[in-house]
């Protein structure tokens, strides 16, 4: 019997190194080698570097045929484990692919009593995963997983050409899989280092805002309301916006007021009037703020955020006195989010507009303060009820 | 002729997947081709993303037949590239491998004017890269690459089963190498996240430390002490020190002040004696520093360092009188830093020791104030002249 399922088996593996997902993966080597090489059943018992034991990860075939994936887990001191870790012993029952009927056909022959006992304890081991055939995957001389199958459809036995390619597909998926580990392993880190670094950068803001008595929650509620319309805006294809963008928006929107913390305290909690001195003084925190980022390259978008967000659309505004699409969509957006959370909190100078009315307010300057389709889309979201 | 090659070059195709530089992974595969085949020399143009061109990468062959790496450049619209991009097109110049010897004895034979212009100019380059055979290499429908090969050593043709077998590998390789650039841009990703990080962390507690008037790169002088005190620690193997613990102990470097955001200004840089009221809210700064960052679960650890870096060696420092080695090992060695730089630097009521007196002072201290060995190890580094 010509093995016709080896080319595609071989086409099938050659795609596995792309798939980064070692769960994703496992399943579907298993899946391909029951289809393909048509076995009833196909299993992939694989070592767990955590508890440094053998798990059944996959098993599929027949239900009743299979064990539940999960269900079964061996230790490392196993026989089946014991003997497959160690191809020095290979020789100890022949070939080190574990053919069930060749093991059977070995036990009626005279043999030393500890190989005897060997060939039962894997017998036994073989039988509670009803797998025909056990092919040890290496990687590195560590023992990455077993695979085994169950008997051809056709019942037939297996031929050795068949065994050998099964050695080799077995290889392949080791090295597959140790690919998707190291690539899951930096995605992981990256997740978990993003994470990190919005945390503390949050953190750390929080702290500098602390010390504006007057804004408590103020930056995070500008940073999601800006992230918030900046999504919508992706949404509608808004020229230039991507999801780069919105990831420096986030950031942008978290540090657009730590400037203050090169207000004096005196001038920030001052409860009365400010003198046009104190006004300038606290005016100067977009560009301090900008002026602490600035070193960071990676941050120099970022920085134009928090440098232009007291920009007007009429030209109006501070510190350099932009016009129109002149000033960054990035600040443009936070002047918004910010804008209308500062109207819709108490002030010692005077209470609390409504959402409803702060909503008014932006309308009515609308192309004035604020860039006109912005406030456009801001007011869909309010009456979208997203905030 | 068997080609007897084949196994070889099949297993090293394999260990291709583990090798995640790009760079190193092309030229392991043209190198693995002139040796193992046994062609004079070999090539690869590689798609070029960023500029959308072809670009020669490697070229390995005897002086004088290769051209030297990165010298040529290819255009997408180059007949070659034209050609092998667009497998419909293939069956105008017969087999989709162009074969040098083919293309000539097609050129003698009567052809439409454009195949005859089309097989001319590819002719042409391919005398230019002293190619014999051309293999183009695929990742999704894209042509990634060109693989060029030279004259076989012994001068006979290339055979049909050859060149399937040089194709099945080109296209191994593509893979392997789609799988190295994701890889390497997933590293790049990392690295420059965690650039960021540290940045934007020493922005931020450089902001806030600018509050405080007295101790202008304190924060960073303290980071760069504890952490070649650190290092050497790791490289004395003492007990609990981890390149892990290297990074958390940077970062706690760099956030061990920030609670003094929590410390009114007029205290902190305050021009005379504190009274005891003034001294046990500036004695909160570590708690402050450590509640801000303990929401983020990823930073417990610098927690630890941050709020325990004023404790004593005897017990009888702040917050909780910790004593020996109940003082996490974290804090005691920014507690070695942060004095050092203290002492050796001017405050309002006192000058600045010397260096030397400083040392002297801290052996004078060592297991009262100080734990004792990290004092003698800091001394050795003095007297190696690392600060």
């Amino acid at each position: 019997m010509a093995i016709n399922y080896k080319k595609e088996l071989e086409k099938a593996a050659k795609g596995m190194i792309l798939v980064h997902r070692p769960d994703v993966l496992i399943k579907m080597i298993v899946r391909t080698i029951v289809q393909k090489a048509r076995v009833r059943h196909a299993g992939i018992l694989l070592h767990d570097q955590d508890k440094d034991t053998y798990i059944l990860t996959v098993s599929r075939g027949p239900t009743g045929l299979k064990i539940p994936a999960g269900f079964c887990r061996v230790d490392k001191d196993n026989p089946l484990i014991r003997y497959l870790s160690n191809p020095s012993r290979y020789n100890q029952l022949g070939p080190f692919l574990l053919v069930r009927d060749n093991l059977k056909r070995l036990l009626r022959r005279r043999l030393l009593p500890e190989t005897k006992k060997l060939a039962k304890d894997i017998l036994y081991q073989m039988e509670i995963f009803g797998a025909q055939v056990c092919i040890p995957s290496f990687f590195r001389q560590e023992l990455l997983g077993v695979l085994f199958l169950g008997d051809k459809n056709n019942k037939r036995p297996f031929k050795q050409e068949e065994l050998d390619f099964f050695f080799a597909l077995a290889s392949d998926a080791a090295m597959a899989l140790q690919n998707a580990r190291l690539f899951q392993g930096l995605q992981l880190q990256l997740e978990r280092n993003e994470r990190l670094f919005l945390s503390t950068t949050k953190a750390l803001a929080g702290a500098i805002e602390a010390k504006d008595h007057y804004t408590r929650g103020h930056t995070e509620r500008v940073t999601q309301l800006s992230f918030i319309l900046g999504e919508k805006l992706l949404q509608k294809k808004f020229s230039g916006m991507t999801t780069d963008f919105l990831s420096e928006l986030r950031i942008a929107g978290l540090l657009h007021d730590i400037g203050k913390i090169g207000v004096p305290e005196s001038i920030l909690n001052k409860n009365g009037e400010l003198s046009d001195e104190e006004r300038r003084i606290i005016q100067e925190h977009p560009i301090i703020g900008a002026r602490i980022i600035e070193p960071i390259a990676e941050l120099s978008f970022v920085a134009k955020g928090v440098k232009y967000h007291h920009e007007r659309y009429d030209g109006r505004g501070y510190p350099e006195g932009l016009q129109g699409d002149g000033i960054p969509l990035i600040a443009a957006i936070i002047a918004v989010a910010d804008c209308f959370d500062a109207m819709t909190s108490d002030r010692p100078y005077r209470q609390a507009l409504t959402r409803q009315q702060a909503i008014e307010e932006m309308l009515a300057k609308k192309g004035s303060q604020f860039h006109p389709q912005l406030v456009d889309v801001f007011v869909e979201l309010y009456q979208e009820g997203r905030f």
